[in-house]
């Protein structure tokens, strides 16, 4: 076991915590995160998702956002689609990184609950994407094996599943020609329903390298059983250079119904274990904790990530 | 390294907790707050610290908390005090477990802030108190190292200075008779600031395993920067069998000037990670997480513990 030198952290803040507050938060407040955000070292920034307005009231202004912030240089600002009428708004709004992604669950019960799909109608539509980004020349960067290490409502997901739905993805890229190329798509496992402990990590991403040696691994970690930051560290000891964040800890599935659902592994909480651990992440780490304190600011609540109140480690006078 | 088929985690949510929180506490309510950790398996508990109350208004009641506690069979309940006049408040109330403990700074500039004293003055109050145990044939259990990874005033600490005051306790435990028999003390390396990462727990225990192998080792974690349960799955993966914990996630040095202090890392957290890692602990999770939730309900506000929220691994119908 041997960390990696340097890791990529991608913020997932905005999109995840706008999807998931009640309150509405005004256009321009949610700008603002992102341009601070986009101030911050992070290259990889998911800021909206074009989803139905009616399901995720939250993300109504998708379009007005993307237009309204201001792109730095060097950062791709994502954004989440899943049908062929989400990344078609995507196709025709400013600032958003046409970056293919395609996503099935290894719990079919959370397939069905979550978007109304079967295993099967679940690959189908991953199909479908992968078809408009072959039209289109949008490069597939990213296929997530949503409840990857178990389901708030079938409960454990087995290995196999997990391996079983990547390989399905896997061959479907290749079928569409979008696996060639020196950008090829990397996997992301994502622990949906905050199921996973660092043991699980190791289960998952050693049976994953086992089976595919070359393949890039990410995480998408949640904190709602207070796991994240020792699973994100299991997958750091695993040599996992990829991983999603949300500033001050944002977030957290409207589907998934978790009572009390904490968000994604925080952001800032992350950089400092890096920051520690020499484990570079290009990340700063003042900036962060000040983007941290404005997404509490924003939401109009206490957050849970824990360094924008307990501090980087620097002796105070 | 292995994972310790067994722990032991020892309770301190209510004197961690009590002595932190702002408003008053009715002493009925942090009595049935005991009570009901006495059912949840855990064999320590640490209730009241016997403290100048004019310093800590939480623990003026200590006496009364104590005495009005329903004491479970197998059940220590333990106390804290720092000098012989709490000592000796301890030796006649009911319901203490008269275990010995005593503790020094790491670092000296902790320990002149936390308790006015100097590396000498610290450790010649220990020496006073190990005396005051060898008087009343109390045995010594716990020997604390404070700051053992990091102090927010004095900036790193050297692991040098770490392995100095827990030899010059040793030293003086063994000049006082109080380490022979058959419970000799264990070490607690305390992580009173929250400065710990899982890097520098494996260097930390590892320099102290080297040092003394037979000498058993308790981690106290602090989640102020949000890496006590990656620390602490560190720790489990150095075999390290005795964690102290607060139920909910109470507590919180009140002299550590944190901005925001997080408390200690939470009981149910700690035993769900356990017991999803083949890690024994002897605890009821269920009954832990109706203690989480009174714990909330008592001090009136929302706790960091997430397991309260988030619920077990178990599949919902």
């Amino acid at each position: 076991m041997s960390l990696p030198s340097r890791i990529e952290i991608r913020e997932e803040g905005p999109r995840e915590g706008f999807q998931f507050e009640k309150g509405e938060i005004p256009t321009a407040r949610k700008i603002a995160l992102i341009d601070a955000l986009s101030e911050t070292g992070l290259r990889h920034i998911q800021t909206v998702s074009f989803v139905d307005a009616r399901r995720v009231p939250g993300m109504a202004d998708a379009e007005a956002v993307c237009a309204g912030i201001t792109p730095r240089p060097g950062v791709a600002y994502n954004a989440l689609w899943l049908n062929a009428k989400g990344f078609l708004r995507a196709l025709v709004t400013p600032n958003v990184a046409l970056e293919g992604s395609v996503s099935v669950s290894a719990s079919e019960v959370f397939g069905r609950r979550n978007q109304n799909r079967d295993r099967e109608q679940d690959l189908a539509a991953a199909a479908a994407l992968m078809a408009l980004y072959a039209e289109h020349r949008v490069p597939l960067r990213r296929i997530t094996v949503m409840a990857a290490f178990g389901c708030n409502f079938q409960g454990e997901v087995p290995i196999p599943a997990v391996l079983d739905r990547a390989e399905a993805l896997l061959a479907l890229a290749g079928g569409a020609g979008l696996t060639a190329g020196p950008q090829r798509p990397y996997l992301s496992l994502a622990d949906t329903m905050a199921w996973a402990t660092p043991l699980s990590i190791q289960r998952v991403v050693g049976a994953v390298r086992q089976k595919w040696p070359d393949l890039e691994i990410s995480l998408h970690l949640h904190d709602t059983r207070g796991m994240a930051m020792a699973n994100a560290w299991a997958g750091l000891q695993m040599g996992v250079a990829r991983y999603d964040a949300a500033i001050a800890g944002l977030g957290g599935c409207p589907f998934a119904k978790h009572a009390g659902a904490a968000g994604n592994i925080c952001t800032e909480d992350l950089a400092l274990l890096c920051a520690e651990s020499g484990v570079a992440t290009g990340l700063d780490l003042d900036a962060l904790i000040e983007a941290g304190r404005l997404a509490e600011d924003v939401v109009g609540h206490p957050l849970p990530g824990r360094v924008k109140q307990g501090g980087k480690l620097v002796a105070r006078a």
